[in-house]
Parts: C-alpha cells; sequence; structure tokens
C-alpha cells in the first residue's frame, strides 16, 4: 500500500520548484504534464480516460454489473503558486493506489470507478473548484466576462458547457484530502471523517475618511481611514473568537489611497472573509461587524458582500460508511467539518458526497512546508478501500 | 496688492488638469512651463534672472547699497500629483507681488532681493526639497543612488553640486506660504507667524506572523500579521494623543503578503511616521510604540528609522519683525509651528529663516480643493511686504 507515496512522487515531477514548492496553476503546461502523467498511469491500470475542455482527466475502471452505478472518486491536480505537493494531488493518486490494489489482488467490482483529476481548483481568474463545476454544471454561461476569462486559456463558453456530466447512472462522490489545517495533528488524530465544508461569505469593506497633510493636520481634525480600519478589524477579530470556536475571521486583502507616507489615508479598502458550517454564527459575526462599524467615529464604512456560498453537508449514510472503515483499519478518528472549500463542494450538488482527512503537519498548507507522513497518507489510501469495497457490497 | 491674485492664476496655467487640480511634478514640462511664467514676470519686474541645474529660477533685484546683504524670498514652483494652486507658488507669487508693488510706487531698496522659485520641494525620487538643499548645499555627492536618479531628470550629480550658493552675501530668507492645516481657518485667524518647523521621524514598521489557510486554521492557533499590526495602529493612535495635542501620528502606506483573499497575512509591513517640534514628544511616542509591539502576542515586529529631520526654528529677531508688520498691517495673528516641511527648513542651516501662514479653507491641501480667500492671500504679502521695507530699514 506504500504505492501511493510512489504516484505522488511520480505526479510531483510536473512544476517541482528549485526550492522544493510546486507551480501547477491551471491551464499551465506544467498542469497538463501532471494530467499526462496521471492518464499514463491510469491506462496502465486498464482504465479508459478521456480529457475534458475544462482540462480535466477522467479514468473509468469498468465494473462487472451493467445496471451499477459509477462510484466516483476525485480531487484536483492544479496547485497554488508555489504550493505543496499535497493538496489536490494525494486525493488523485490516493484513487490511483486503490485502483493499482484492486488490479493486483485481482479483485473486480460490480460498480465502475470514475477517478477525476479535476483542474482550476485554486483561486484563479475563473474561479475556484471551476473544473469540477463545470463537470457539475454549475457554470451559467451567462458569468459576466467567462468568455474573455476562458480566452486567455484558449477555450470557448461552448466548450465549457459541453463538460456537464449527466449524473443519473452515478452514486456517489468520494474525496481524500489533507486537512490543511491542525486539527488531527494537534489531537494526535489519523483521520477526519468530514461532516461537511464550512459556508464562506466575503465582504468588500471600505473605510472613508478624508485624506489630508500628515503633518499640519492635527489628531482631533482627523478622518484617518487606517486608524478607522484597523479598529475595525481589531474588534471584528475579538468579535470573532467570543461567537465560536470554529468561526474564522480573515483580512487577507488592504489597500490605501492615496498611499503617501506623508499623507492621511481617506480611502482603505479590505476583504473581510468569514467561514462556518452554520450560517447563524456568520451571521451573527456579520451584524456584530456592522454595529462596530457604526460605533467608530469619523470614519463611514461601505460593506458590499463578494461572495456567498452556502454550507454543504457530507452524507449520512457515506459518513458512517466511512467510520466503519476507519474503525476496520483500526485508525483513529474524528467526524469534524472541512474549513476549506473542495471539488467535494460542487459535486455535492449533483449526488452524496463523502471525504476522509489526513493530518497536516502543523496544519501548514499552499506553502512548500506542506507535509504528511508517508504511513498518514498510506492509513488515507486504506480507509478509502475499504469504504470502496464496503459501497461496492451495497445494490 | 491684488497682483498676487493675478499671478497666481498666471503660474496656474501650467500643470491646470480637467478637474481644476494643477500637476507640475518636479522637472516635468508643466514644471518648467511656470518656471518660464516666472522667469518672464521677473524679468518684466526688472530682475536679472537666472535657472540652476537643479531647476531652480532666482531672480535678483539689485539694491541701491553694495554692501548691503540680500533678502531671499523663495517657495516652490513644483505641486504633488493633482494637488492645488496655492502651495508653494503662491510664496512665488507673493515675492512678485513685493517686488511689483515697490516697482509701482518707485521705491529702491538699500538690499537686493533675491526670489527663488525652487524645484523639487514635493516628494520625489531625490527626496523633497531638492532644489532648496541644492541651493543650501546639503547634498551629498556620495549619496546612494543619486547618479542613477538624476540621471532620469538628465541631470549629473556635478551639475547638481555646481547649484550651492554661497551664502556670505545673505541676510536672511523669508517664506510665505498657505498653513495647510485647519488652526488660523478653526481660530479665525488671519496670518501665523511661523517659529519653527517640526521635525519628522518616519519608521518602516513590520509584522511578521504566519501565512495560512484561512479556512482550516482556527483563530486561536493564527499568527495573523494584519490583526497584529491592525492592533498596533491602533493602540499608537491612542498614546500619541495621550502624550502631546500637536503630536501627530500616521500610517499612510499599508501592504501585505501574500495579499490574498484565502490567506492569513504573514507580514504587513506599514510607514509609522511622526511630527512634533520638540524631540522629546516624538521620542516617547517611538518608546511607547516599542513597548506596545512587544506587547501584542503571536507577531513579531521589525522597527527600521527611515527618516529622522531635526526640527527647525525660526529666528526670533525675524518673528518680532514679522509680528510688527503683522500689527502694522491690522491683522489678527497668532505664533505657531509649521506642521509641514519646507523650503525654509534646509535653508536654515545656512542663514535666519522667518516664515509666513496664511489660512486654508477647512485645513485641506495637495487636493484640489486647497482653497484660500484672495483677501487672505493679499494680506499675507501685504505683511511680507511690510517685513521686508522693515529690514531694509536695518543695517
Amino acid at each position: 500500500m506504500n504505492q501511493v507515496n510512489e504516484i505522488l512522487d511520480m505526479i510531483g515531477i510536473a512544476g517541482r520548484n528549485q526550492d522544493g514548492s510546486y507551480t501547477r496553476t491551471c491551464f499551465s503546461p506544467a498542469y497538463f504534464d501532471a494530467v499526462e502523467i496521471v492518464q499514463n498511469k491510469m491506462e496502465e491500470l486498464g482504465m479508459e480516460t478521456e480529457q475534458d475542455a475544462a482540462g480535466n482527466i477522467r479514468g473509468i475502471l469498468p465494473g462487472t454489473d451493467p445496471s451499477a452505478k459509477s462510484i466516483l472518486i476525485g480531487s484536483h491536480l492544479d496547485t497554488v503558486p508555489s504550493g505543496g505537493l499535497f493538496d489536490g494531488a494525494y486525493g488523485v493518486a490516493g484513487g490511483l493506489a486503490v485502483v493499482q490494489r484492486l488490479k493486483e489482488k485481482g479483485e473486480r467490482l460490480c460498480h465502475p470507478i470514475e477517478l477525476y483529476g479535476f483542474n482550476a481548483e485554486e483561486s484563479n481568474p475563473l474561479g475556484g473548484t471551476f473544473g469540477s463545476r463545470a463537470v457539475a454544471g454549475l457554470i451559467s454561461p451567462n458569468q459576466p466576462n467567462l468568455a474573455q476569462a476562458l480566452a486567455q486559456y484558449g477555450r470557448t463558453v461552448p466548450e465549457i458547457m459541453s463538460c456537464r456530466r449527466d449524473f443519473t447512472d452515478a452514486k456517489c462522490y468520494l474525496e481524500l484530502h489533507i486537512e490543511q489545517g491542525d486539527h488531527l495533528c494537534n489531537k494526535g488524530l489519523q483521520i477526519g471523517v468530514v461532516n461537511g465544508i464550512v459556508g464562506i461569505i466575503r465582504y468588500k469593506v471600505t473605510a472613508i475618511g478624508h485624506s489630508n497633510h500628515a503633518g499640519t493636520t492635527m489628531m482631533k481634525n482627523r478622518k484617518d481611514a487606517m486608524v478607522g480600519m484597523a479598529q475595525l478589524i481589531v474588534d471584528a477579530d475579538r468579535c470573532c473568537r467570543e461567537i465560536d470556536d470554529t468561526l474564522v475571521f480573515t483580512v487577507g486583502v488592504i489597500r490605501c489611497w492615496p498611499c503617501s507616507e506623508n499623507v492621511i489615508p481617506g480611502r482603505v479598502e479590505c476583504t473581510f472573509e468569514m467561514r462556518h458550517m452554520d450560517r447563524s454564527k456568520t451571521d451573527a459575526l456579520f451584524q456584530a461587524i456592522e454595529k462596530l462599524a457604526a460605533q467608530i467615529p469619523s470614519v463611514q464604512f461601505e460593506i458590499e458582500k463578494t461572495i456567498d456560498k452556502g454550507s454543504v453537508c457530507c452524507d449520512g449514510t457515506l459518513m458512517h460508511t466511512i467510520e466503519t472503515a476507519a474503525k476496520m483499519c483500526g485508525t483513529t478518528y474524528t467526524v469534524m467539518p472541512s474549513g476549506a472549500g473542495h471539488d467535494a463542494n460542487p459535486m455535492a450538488h449533483r449526488l452524496p458526497i463523502g471525504m476522509i482527512f489526513v493530518p497536516s503537519r502543523g496544519g501548514l498548507s499552499h506553502c512548500k512546508e506542506e507535509w504528511t507522513d508517508p504511513e498518514d497518507l498510506r492509513r488515507g489510501v486504506e480507509v478509502l478501500y475499504h469504504t470502496v469495497l464496503s459501497l461496492d457490497a451495497e445494490s
């Protein structure tokens, strides 16, 4: 079962940087190098393969029962710039390792297995989880600027529309992924049985004060957008911690105008992002932020929602199957939400989903320090393997 | 005495933007248009003129006494991008109006008058007050990158060194300027007799945390450089207000890394600027900031001083002469520091300086809303005129 490490290293040949990080941004040559590696491996394992216009690769291992629906397994092959080896690629390598084990044991499943390597899951000009959204039929042809954004990758809107899959012959979707957080690592647990993917709400928050001379404007006469925004960030951060342990709040982007050392900023723009499984928690934080903003004197705030992705739940029966598999493999596990979005998110709109997490050392991801121990990688594949066998034993 | 408004409008032809703002950045064609307008006016008034390699224009009105030292008057002709009509240009126009009045009255002074229109006073790649620093001989030929910075304006280091003036034949330097703050405007006063120019201390402050995933990293495990920096800004702002009424603190520039909506910033850089006449006040604020920074958990701060301009004092005798002139003109006035740097700052290294302020409506400057009433402009010139007459009456 150490195949998964070998396969992962093989995929890692594509886009490996000198500093040990990996760059396989969507539609890049390095991304397609990874697709080719995966496609070759799929074919070596007896799978039928096809690439679609969205850059996704799919391998199909036929089942013995023509009426049995497909078990879908997948994750993504693209990375953030200077990302790690494991994010995404582990799920695809894990699927390949399961198929390889079936082959080595000479086991034939009733159900077909379909293994997806998705493109463009990471943040990109087309929006994240683009490849899986194309397969799930969640891309609207009327999305503003879609045609222009696709043109830079040499793709057209009708081509992307054609990637939509018919899910009537699909049973469920499974995704194996590194946690990218520190919950399993801190608790010393081996497996996370994911119960859902948190919702993401994002706002553009603008503080509007009055730009003025940094030397001649006395403190009491200032309408300093920078100080106003700093106060709101500090207040919102404290408030988030008070509402719920697992609610998160992030200001990842900040810009100020006129951005000159000797001028009081008249305008500061930030992104405010909040994530939680339970909508009422993010709502509570937003309402608190609105109140806090109103209490900051001398600066006006404009708050505009830019992203509102609802949380999705994993299928209860699939969770139970995964838990049973984890027990059977003798692993320690916990039920937990995913703080990150995944390809499972769009797939959840079409069929039951299940996700298996393995620990990320130090909770690090999207960087070259991203790491999961080989033994943990192996264990995740083992749980996936037994989950697939259990599902195959169902009608 | 309404000449000053006419002359100011004439200078304003150079670099006027469609939106009513003015852009005459240093060494730009629009800047040299202003120089040409001023030079023509100087020659029309019987002054000998010369431009130097730093882009400064000087007009000399000869005196009747060959042994009498020159009375220098000056300010700058460059503007910030999209600045106002009055900042700098008013001082040059005011000097021209004084010479015009002398000519119209047929009065000849014992002392020569030298009127400077300086270049590059505003923030620029050569450093602010570049033109007056060149005249005062305060540019070091060994300043790093000076030659490259000058090359973009087609100038060389030896050319700039040649701009240095010998001050043995100079009596004093006077500068008429808009206040650029709201002190006179708020108090309903007509003239500010400047007692000094505040010191400017600037730091680059870097918050170093740990970049991580915005969804999977729980709040209690974060080392969020953005929240840490926001806390320091809020604390420093409060602290500044506690130390002294006239101490000012500004964060004009902020940048974060990796600057992605879904990543906790691992690094945030800001400029922290503080100004006051009294060094002990800025020192007190800096020490407080260092202590506050050390108290912010989970983020490390690096603080590097980038600018340290000491405050300069105006000459007591000149201040008395200006006050007497203000009284004689029947204006209301106050003694006050300048929160902004001026060309008077470098000149103070070489000879006694005096400055006269007129009110800025709403304290606005460096923007198209910058405004001073014509009557206030006229009054400022009147005070300058009588100051010059008093100085000429001295030996």
